[in-house]
């Protein structure tokens, strides 16, 4: 590792931690030789001319509008990607190209969805919400009814309990961040408070869980406490701005802020009170956590603080050394992101990552921190530290929590290695 | 009025003004008669047992997954619409479907679009950006090299200088919220700021201006002072996480939170430092503020304090009385929203509206009042304030400080009125 001696804490002015890790500063102060320096990545000075010359583009009108606009044709390669499980057709998951993206809003387009027997093709006018079980008066909502609720707007992300299953394999996935930990994606979501619609339907003191099921042909179901229901879910109809997404739950999903993905039922439609969980297939054969030992924990709700870095990751590699912004996104199930610390040198030594602002509880946060590559060996890590003062795990430590006969709720640090060629590869450190 | 009488001020436990504005707290009160009531829209008990039928979508496997999604086919309504100015293909605008959207988000494929001429097809590996003019050395970027900077993110709304134009008109238009403010809408932005780039340049002291200009056919060009420059602006790279859209100005534009829209330079391929602006034929020809003498204020850069009902509005006809959601957005270039009033008896008396978190500087701010709607005549308006105290004025003292003979910068109260058959109309009051 003698390449990375030169750049280590302290050996220039900036640095923040080992490998060359950056204060932010370096672009705040004007004037400054760091920023001056900057990147180096602009072209040199002979170059200019050229950027002058009229590109064809500029020669003749461009094309006209149109009613429903699309990504530019150069951008076919940011799609989500996804396998089949055994089923019917769309078994399955698709997978967000966070490492083509930056933000912290996930567009429509490429939110990730995880079906259980397809997308089916609901008809919005016909589609019912039936509220029933444990209460005073059953209810039924068409979506022109539920339209004329009060709303409420939040932005949170969705994880599927399976997100990051690969990091439980013994030998590190030669995969990309799409491939581990696309299985999460972040909207504005809009609908009408849950509550709202419990009080009007008069929740029996006797029932302490609801049933969410949707009009899919896996009647996809899932049990939730009804504090969660009483709490923040919402009854989800618009997702960033629109119509929520045929792959995402049209004409309306069930939204529980923080908990694992498939709770947040899709195509909604009955919610029945009852006194305990119902124990169905999607909560007793799938999304429960088997131990090394055999026995299984079975609701466990919250998905656990996390974070991935997207920027470099696989499938990006780098260019020469120089500066670079290293990247993610951070989320916490239980809370506010408060802290990413980023490691350059496989977690020997960490610095604070700057979280983009504004950081929304149960929200993916995205961090940023400076990075000037020396053009040797790295080992990228990020840690995430949530309101509650979870730490994110390390995947020993999760492992030996765990054990790996189970597949879901792997929060574990993930790992990049960046070669002297500029390649990053996916490793256990 | 005699149909409002019975619900003035006071009349109901929860009216918070006239025409029966409603405190929110009836929706957050456990157990009150008032929740309880609530909308009064969900289907009486005996449809309970019709939404347990098995819908026709729940009896076969939906369909599987595809790379990009895009809306409901039941969707198709919820479109751009456009008028064309004369010159070439695509010179005109195409507005957003607010009364058909809510949050705070635009999706992407409905962000309005002003072009002047077209929406030209770049390719984003041949596309250059040049900074140079009155600085030390001038600089170019490829979308590569722009990649390796630091990057921000922010949540902005965009609103072309001519949005709400038809309220300078001596009657009212017989249109609705998309034709008249559709030229507004809000997206995360991400990419780098613009200072940290005119720094590696090395500004003259010289320079007061900068000169941006589009790679479109029309060569579109702003004046915009040094100092928005170094504050605020970025070259946006991504528009709600994923690239720019071509018609938002793929693959780069020049966002300046807060100002005319035009500003924005989209397309951007370059920067030239100046003494003065630059008086470019789309601020000298365009963009002028005209006044009743016939002299024109130019260089009128943020757009001011506004705001507008969404939901009800023009076609959005409303069915019977009872409880309805007033909805609608607010914002303002000079700053944070701090308070949006609601009046349904045409200004006579107003409410507090609910702003939705997080509330951000120079973002869209979705306002929220609850409604019960008596079945009579109702007078809508939103009265925007903002952080430096700014209040969106009346159409009449607009008219009384601009005059009618501009298009740019109108901000007034809109103002719709609900007829006894639930019709909504744009009117004047």
């Amino acid at each position: 590792m003698a390449t990375n001696r030169s750049n280590v804490h302290g050996s220039e002015p900036d640095t923040v931690a080992g490998n060359g890790l950056l204060h932010r500063r370096m672009f705040l102060t004007v004037g400054t030789a760091a920023a001056a320096a900057a990147a180096g990545a602009a072209l040199p000075n002979p170059a200019a001319a050229d950027a002058l010359s009229v590109e064809p583009w500029m020669k003749l009108p461009g094309s006209g509008f149109v009613g429903y606009g699309q990504p530019s044709k150069y951008e076919e390669k940011v799609v989500r990607t996804w396998n089949t499980a055994p089923g019917t057709t769309g078994t399955g998951a698709a997978r967000t190209p966070h490492h083509l993206l930056d933000g912290m809003i996930t567009p429509n387009g490429v939110h990730f969805e995880r079906s259980h027997s397809g997308i089916p093709d609901i008809n919005p006018d016909t589609h019912r919400l039936l509220i029933h079980g444990l209460v005073k008066r059953p209810l039924v909502f068409t979506l022109e009814s539920l339209g004329r609720y009060p709303r409420e707007s939040r932005v949170a992300f969705l994880e599927c309990g399976g997100n990051g299953q690969l990091l439980y394999q013994k030998e590190p996935a030669p995969v990309g961040v799409q491939a581990i930990h696309g299985l999460v994606s972040c909207a504005e979501w809009t609908g009408v408070k849950l509550s709202v619609l419990l009080q009007e339907a008069g929740v029996d003191p006797k029932a302490k869980w609801i049933l969410a099921e949707g009009a899919d042909a896996a009647g996809m179901s899932r049990s939730i406490p009804v504090a969660k229901a009483m709490d923040d879910a919402l009854i989800a109809l618009y997702q960033n701005g629109e119509r929520v997404r045929p792959s995402n739950g049209y004409p309306m999903r069930l939204l529980l802020p923080g908990y694992e993905g498939n709770m947040h039922v899709k195509w909604l439609r009955r919610i029945k009170l009852t006194e305990g969980p119902t124990m169905t297939k999607d909560e007793t054969s799938k999304y429960t956590i088997t131990l090394p030992d055999g026995k299984s924990l079975q609701f466990v709700l919250p998905q656990e603080g996390k974070s991935v870095i997207t920027q470099p990751s696989p499938g990006l590699t780098m260019k020469g050394p120089g500066l670079y912004e290293i990247s993610g996104l951070a989320w916490s199930g239980y809370g506010r992101v408060t802290k990413v610390e980023v490691s350059a040198d496989g977690g020997k030594s960490w610095a604070l990552a700057a979280l983009q602002l504004p950081v929304l509880s149960k929200a993916l946060t995205r961090f940023r921190m400076p990075w000037r590559w020396n053009g040797g060996p790295a080992v990228l890590q990020s840690r995430a530290t949530d309101d509650t003062g979870y730490i994110q795990p390390t995947r020993d430590k999760m492992i030996a929590s765990r054990g790996d006969r189970t597949i879901y709720h792997a929060n574990a640090i993930t790992t990049w290695a960046v070669s002297e060629k500029g390649e990053v590869k996916h490793v256990y450190a």
